[in-house]
């Protein structure tokens, strides 16, 4: 195991989240919101030496392999969630270190579930710091930090953190590689999020379009609003909806549009999937809860909007779907395993995924006909490698199996089975709301501090896809 | 498409249904049931006119394949239901259709879910009829004609057709290949039934008896009584649970004891699994449900039962289980996937499946970290097939998508999550009592006709483990 790369990249990471915690000190400043700015320069001054201290022990170099690029990544998710936590917990905001951590890892992680009953009473400057982990945790933090150092070396170690951090599936087209690429993409979710920032400062507070911008972008969720969305007008509101789904789509196509690739952006078949689901999704959805509303128009708006938002896994509320008919719900639960498509700031399976797992179906049920026959797999026109295919089953399987542990460990917590269920799925995929007493009007205040730690790993173990959260749970796999 | 030997098989299987009729034919000429003697017979007349026909159509015969097996077995399954529905409603016992078939699927597939409120106004000529489904669709009913024939011509086709019905996992150890392993196979299932019938005759009437072991058998689930197994003795209560076991289990290591090849028989890591989980989950439950209880010794009754009852997915039951605490009715919809051993007469996903699915997840994890290794799964202490491993990751990935597919259709019936959710999954792995509106007091006539029709194309998905069911709505496959 390569401990100086990875103490290394670690240290960095830690400094550099004691660099964004400044705009939150200098807001807790100016505000004189003194028990903040004792708890924001506090962790300040211990992220950064304990990032020194990490930088420079004297550690034997060694390899850096896949398995070196998960054990960075899980644990600096897990280093960056555990000292993020601290000026919520310093400041007094919130009581419990446990429920801080939840609210951090939720932020990082852009789930948006939040055990915060009315966040309204939080000082300005945690507002502030809470929405931008969901910014931050959207393209991810050592994305980042390898778009603006070398810290890692060589082009291969930056390879196996990317890797490790943004896994996706790899099938042909522009994969982000390099340095070069992850600052491109870093640009692209800038100007994006600028480009939203400025249709809403017109409509609302700044402060407001800023948290709501922060929010949408990382397709976190939170909200510096106790009502939620549903405070901000039709105009802002249908804003997100075309947002969410845009911070949804691969920003690979962003960058083959902007280097004037149309036809290869736009053959895509994840793309169109998602673009499928979404519109059939909401189209049933608006039929079901027509009765609910006065007119189509605000049946319409209000299916689109919360389709946007659980498929794009960023879980605003503009409306208590928990009071909606059944059917609707059981479709918003189906979404929310699907997710948003790979390369995006979303959560969930990922569609590329759902495609893949139809398309393996379907060749292994010919092969049950057919034994002797040879078929293999395409996609986007390009053949997909065996390998490629066996990892997306693995993953399937995996998710499966992990979603399946996690239901038994939150069962304990004696709640209903919709909360159960819809809790878990609402943090493994990263969406934040679920139904039942976990429902958008509601917190997950119904769990105790364990279930709310299981939650916690339920929304590292979706964020990460899976391997960088399992490696530090098989000691055996990082010891040799 | 060899509809020869199609037609010749389903014609077959068809005149040994009437066949299995004659009992239930004598009790109603008995008892003075004069309706179900004219629905007796009026069928009866019709499956052997029919049968006659299919039998003598003059067809072209062609090449024998795994196709023509699933076909085969989709369609006679369907048959045999579709007519098997057809004296109950005939007798006016049960007056919609709709309920008559999935009444008769849910026996055929030993689920054991029912539409009828109260089971013991019915005729008892239906009752028998009803009851003896479940031991008939344990075994299967064409392992039947295929033991007693030799309609399917050669070894080949009889291959395909046990495949198509009995599929299980191939790992090694005796498969069920030919017409002498496939008798064997009924008589172990006739001496273990005629075993359990002795113990419980002199505990209940002879009739209670004879269903009971039908319904243990088959490990369907279905009762001649509307308060279920709750009327019968601890004793009595006892032996079932046992019986619910030993038919969970692969009946190859019965064979096996037989011809005294104990450690082969007991080399079995799916056995060991099997029994860990049903172990360990008695206990998760009964320590859940104490207070419920008035002594430790009832508790662990209840518990052990219903655990046997669930995983075995007979669906007995002798308590409310929908009454229990959340965290064991949990984890009764997560053991209804589970499920029993292959090559027994329960349903579900089947143990081997799932310690298959763990191997690959392990190796597929493993490959992630070093891409270089090659390592092989093993089982039992042998090497596990690549092509195994990956038609268990396609019928693991089949059974999520068909389970997701079929919740989305019968959520269009506006029922609660819970409800949805627990009946589609002991409908799909032949448990029968679900929780919430399906719950074990109560029965399948909270879905409306269309709910009860995608029910029974679960259950069939499900007995049939999915290929022959999922060939019948793939034309394209069967065609050309």
């Amino acid at each position: 195991m390569n401990l100086l790369a990875i103490c290394r990249v670690l240290g960095l990471a830690l400094e550099v989240e004691a660099a964004f915690m400044t705009p939150a000190l200098v807001i807790a400043l100016v505000r004189s919101e003194w028990t903040s700015v004792a708890g924001f320069s506090a962790v300040m001054a211990l992220l950064l030496l304990v990032g020194e201290i990490l930088r420079h022990l004297r550690l034997r170099r060694s390899e850096f392999y896949a398995r070196e690029g998960f054990v960075t990544v899980g644990l600096s998710w897990l280093l960056l969630s555990l000292f993020g936590a601290l000026p919520m917990y310093i400041s007094r905001s919130v009581p419990s270190y446990v429920d801080c951590f939840f609210e951090t890892v939720s932020g990082f992680t852009t789930t948006g579930a939040s055990v915060i009953p009315a966040v309204e009473d939080l000082p300005m400057s945690i507002l502030y710091w809470r929405s931008f982990t969901n910014w931050l945790g959207g393209m991810g933090v050592l994305v980042f930090v390898l778009a603006v150092s070398s810290v890692a070396g060589n082009t291969g170690d930056t390879l196996h953190l990317l890797r490790a951090e943004s896994p996706g599936v790899k099938v042909g087209k522009l994969v982000p590689r390099m340095r070069r690429s992850t600052a491109i993409l870093y640009l692209i979710y800038l100007g994006l999020s600028v480009a939203m920032f400025l249709l809403l400062v017109f409509d609302m507070p700044v402060f407001d379009a800023l948290t709501v911008v922060f929010a949408t972008g990382g397709t976190g969720g939170f909200s510096i609003r106790n009502a939620g969305m549903a405070v901000y007008s039709d105009y802002s509101q249908t804003v997100m909806t075309v947002f969410m789904l845009l911070f949804s789509v691969n920003f690979t196509v962003y960058y083959l549009l902007l280097v004037r690739r149309f036809r290869s952006a736009l053959h895509n078949e994840e793309l169109w999937t998602f673009a499928g689901i979404t519109v059939l999704s909401i189209a049933a959805i608006t039929v079901n809860i027509l009765p609910q509303f006065d007119s189509l128009r605000q049946a319409i708006h209000h299916a689109s909007f919360t389709v946007a938002s659980i498929i794009s896994t960023t879980g605003f509320a503009i409306s208590d779907f928990d009071l909606w008919p059944w059917f609707s719900k059981t479709l918003l639960v189906i979404l929310m395993f699907i997710g948003a498509c790979a390369g995006s700031t979303g959560g969930g399976v990922k569609v590329v995924r759902v495609v893949l797992s139809v398309k393996i179906v379907k060749r292994g049920f010919r092969r049950a006909l057919h034994p002797q026959e040879v078929r293999s797999i395409h996609m986007d026109g390009e053949v997909v490698e065996d390998e490629t295919a066996d990892s997306v089953s693995v993953f399937m399987l995996i998710y499966l199996m992990l979603f399946v542990g996690m239901l038994f460990l939150l069962a304990l917590e004696g709640l209903d089975f919709t909360t159960t269920f819809s809790g878990l799925a609402a943090c493994l995929n990263n969406i934040g709301p679920a139904l039942a007493k976990a429902g958008p009007t509601l917190n997950y205040n119904c769990f105790s501090p364990f279930g709310k730690l299981v939650l916690s790993f339920a929304m590292l173990f979706g964020r990460l896809e899976l391997y960088p959260m399992l490696i530090l749970f098989t000691p055996s796999a990082w010891r040799k």
